[in-house]
């Protein structure tokens, strides 16, 4: 079972940038951590983070053949990218939305998301712990659709 | 650790009504999965359902004292009681919002949730697995708040 | 073939106040007309009231088995409730949603329901008479569906 | 008593178009129908059709001497013609709005009524029944105000 | 100079249906007296009602050869017609919209026009003097543009 | 019969600022043109012009005692002013809208009127021609009243 | 003279949560207050509270026969219930709609309210003492009325 | 094959009026040069213009058997004809909705059509050669149907 | 303890128009008597009126030093006035918003109110009675800030 | 004459996925038959394909010396990108705007496009006729401007 | 070249209110330093500041012969007063505005501006500093017109 | 210090496209000019543009360090990235939002901005003098934070 986390854009500063609301931890920690867990659950897990929609969108066509489940943090793209969304449904891979902050306590125009009527499920506002709780959640769906 | 799980109007049919879209298992068996969970993780897990939005207000009032988290699948409240709201903000306790099917993609009136931006995070659409989602991610919460 | 009809809260009241608009019949002489009705159409009518949301979903619950169709005048709930609303999908009973007054001409928060969209039918505006329209149409609806 | 039953644009297709929703039974079946309830409750019954809006506000305009109750399903001239809910008001005539299907349920732009607020009553979704339906309606009515 | 006065549905009732409103004087009434007043300023007044939208579109069509100026009291098309709207436009012939009661006063429906931005003048709420007004109105503005 | 004519702000440039609009004519010719009508209507006309809400306001209040009918150009402030309207309604004085261009052909927020549906009536997009319309109107007006 | 304070949901718990907000005074203290005052006033004070929204309705229902006004703090459900305007309006007793806090500069759900059209008067933001303020305005009312 | 055009309200003006933007064709002509192409194409085409909505109405219920596709400019009533929507609808003929000039850059009313959501496609702005890119679009739908 | 009362345009005529709805009290009147209670209360009141919106900010520009707290009844400028909002919150002098009648009951534009997040409490259609318990509310706030 | 096709996002995988709501064919085949039909019409056709909404643009800019005329499927950015709007403007190229399914009967974000108003014309529903009709549409364009 | 400079409502007490906000300069410094300013750049800098919106359209009327260029910080007038923008445009003087704080970033209503889409530019969130970079614009403006 | 001036899409093509508008100066030129007079300010100035979203969110994150202070002109993107609002807010620099045009009185959709509520000042609407007042606004506002 392959999986691929998608990070959008600003995400590849975590941990570099406000620690004091997103902690210490980098994106690469964050990854790597998340790689341990998938390896117990005998998942294989696939990271890719870009500030650019487009390389968004092609790193999803590209993954129509070897993925089973996405993690999509769309950041920023979240709230504008029809392209994404249409590159998700066209792959026709099932995709878990998070958010590592509660979007809905935030700007108006963050309530918006062109992603959350197509994801088979969504996270929001349990900080890094997001992660790691989408990933339980995509397994534990494939997993009743074998 | 004390957590207090919350179910709201209807869902005490669980099981028993449309078994093709929520499966077989009744409300009794969810709870009694997510005991065992917690158990496991040293939690204590009370349970409570009702069809009243007095009773749940009651309910969240009668646990400031004992309770440190709360996991809410307030149903239709969740889009129509402020009164519940107001209970859970004057308590103080964190809580987390939880739904079974993905209310984004349903009706427009269930998009405005009235817990939303309250709530430390938000897991919607993983079926019966959003109930053990939200009871790992509250747990992970209150770790981290020691 | 078993026939609940419900209402909801305030209309408790029917008979005692305003009669140059309600006139003077209470609900219960309307509740007996309406039996009487059923009764030469060789139906069964079970009547209903509570000021209280909650009891209405749990009547509702329990009508599951044993009732082939619902008469629901939800008064203000009708316009606030989708505990209600999901009471009645969950059901699968057929009802038709009715009231006295014509809610089109009235205050525009009377304009929204949320049961409209679900009802078999809706009557609106006839006085007491929406009752026993009410009432032919569901059994005649009944007919067609044996 | 002189009743005016008014059908507006395409309902001239009844019968012969969408069988599977709208049953075989053509328009002038219906009205044959309907003439015999009239003529059992001794009241003479009128029927009229017509795609063309001032068609139907000319026949409004000439029923003011010797009719005293319209039914009207107005079809798609209730979502747009203030010119028709004007000959109803000038009429002075009281009047029934019926519908077929169930308006709330289909696009927003049925929701819209310019002559809901006007009607002594509206009949919505019991298939052919609400034509009945709506006359008994009207019959009350008439009766009540005599 | 040919003017041409255009009353749209339901004024053709004007002088015999709610007396107290709109006074005693039938459309006839009218037409006659702005006759002479058109006489009395050496202009020649045509009068022209209809229920009919198509009826109305036509006659603008054939007045593009000998009229210099319309009159037009659109009744309920005021709210609903962009067919007379495009029919105005492009006969290019200046146009007065006139109204007997004051349209901002009424029903919120009644506040869109699709006459008023094309316009040369309005004129509405002084009661049948509006007619005249109206009349006096198009014969400063013509005599302006000679 | 006692008139009061209120021009409201910037209404004192007429006739000196964009002569190809709004023509050559001063104020002050306008005035004089108005009054040399209600002379022989045999009618009082006197004329005030401020571009202070108050004074206008103030004016308003002074004329209660001997001013039956009021022709407002209200400018910029019909579409502001609230405290204007409480004086006209306050005043119980019938009064004319009237703007010498057609508002409805130009801004947005000149659309919206605070005058609009207490006033007897409007005229608007006459030009100068507007003014003595108004004073026809306000006449033809208070003559039905006396 | 009878009158009745209502207090809605979750004010049971004045006085013991947020001190530092709502001040030490719990409930009780509260409508112990009240009823000194109500005494030096010659009038007899009711205090009632409940989370409950069809017990507020039962108890507006019952107070029909002996209460001459109602003061109404319905907290949560000044934004939600319909059914509580309903047993006001029904119920022809005057009252007081009442807030601790300004709801004003709160969210937004908190500026609509379904009492205040019906309300005799509003009191928002004086803290506990628009507890006082309001047994002042209904006073002071119902004296003007007798 | 047969292929119905239907011009609405005010297209028989075409070529008569503003030739500077709509040209010098009369709607004969490019009747006239449609028919060639359909001839070439070996397809009927029946050309029908009305400013009657009630006669485009007619025309549509009469065409359920012979026609196989409808190419429709319906002018003016795309904006507000609910009735020819729902005479399309009823034929269930497949129809082609054009027009003109660029319907999405010109008054915000024109930027709703009633017909655009039920039409196979939609073609606008390419001036007369609207009229034949329909035909073209309508002829190669058709073969692929058949 | 300083306190200033403002009332805003048209509060002038007071008792002098209308005085079924305001009473026979003039604005001399209510001053006179509020001036008693202030005296009472140990406090001094002073009054001020205007109908331009320029010297009211004026007034509470010139306030700073001397007045420790304002009740404002700004009329029609509670609706339209940021200016007096600014010079309020600029001021830094604690006000309470005040009206006859029920602001919420009238007009919609009457239900937008620039100064009621800043005020420290709303008093809104205890009559004239609203002018004493602004008085006893602001000085029962005085008094806890002390 | 040389014109330009350009494709946006996700297209590169037409024929590729959901061949039955799409076809077989892909986006190269598809171009390579628009090149035909270019060349028997003697026109020079470039085709170009990015998920890059900056790619879009720059080849826009590009194309500015070499390009008479476009053809442009921009996919997802239809909705969201005033960027490529910007470029085509700024270019002055003229440009037909094309979609494949009909966009008018999808999400309602579907429905909002930003170069919809500065197309020469616009089509959409056809299929991958729509590609074909666009040729023919600029060509014809073309033709007359020369 | 003779300039103007227009402070609004409140802008009076800058400098001795809130100095933590606006610093410690009263708007007599900051003329004065304008002025200077404006010397160097041999331009005369006229200042004017007023509550009262009748003073300033007065002002900007009377500026008409000998004013080349208006800067204005209109405070709250910006935000309502359509007669000052009505007596900017027929001023036909260029004007920047202007504001202290970013209007963008404070309550909703102040986003509002009637002068922005006819100033020639606007400077907003500057502090102090927005004064004189409005001044070097003017000027920068006024040259490229000369 | 140094300061970075980012332009977003198509502002590439200054002083190539348009003249007329946007004069003859490249965007060479002007960043040119800029540099000068950043030197005589003792101020470092970088420039730097693209056409591509996600570079310019690149180029943000690496300025992360070495920079104090950002101009930009987002173009296109001002009113649709909130990636770039993110590296901006991210980036802990204050910056300065500057356009060419006066984005005000242009289409709708370009009044609302992602960047506006964050930035220390907007400068809009003075051709080209924009990018040299944007750089003394920045200098200063850098100079009261040292």
């Amino acid at each position: 079972m392959n999986i691929l986390l998608i990070n959008g854009p600003n995400l590849n500063l975590l941990g570099t940038r406000e620690p004091e609301i997103y902690g210490n931890k980098t994106l690469i920690d964050i990854e790597n951590e998340l790689c341990k867990i998938a390896k117990e659950k005998k998942t294989n897990l696939e990271c890719f983070q870009s500030n650019h929609e487009g390389e968004i969108v092609d790193k999803i066509q590209e993954s129509i053949k070897d993925i089973q489940g996405i993690l999509i943090n769309a950041g920023a793209f979240t709230h504008t990218s029809i392209s994404i969304r249409d590159a998700l449904i066209g792959s026709e891979i099932p995709f878990v939305e998070l958010h590592i902050s509660n979007i809905f306590s935030r700007e108006d125009f963050r309530k918006k998301s062109f992603l959350t009527d197509k994801a088979i499920g969504i996270i929001s506002g349990f900080g890094l712990s997001s992660y790691s709780l989408s990933l339980y959640g995509i397994i534990e769906y494939l997993k009743t659709k074998e």
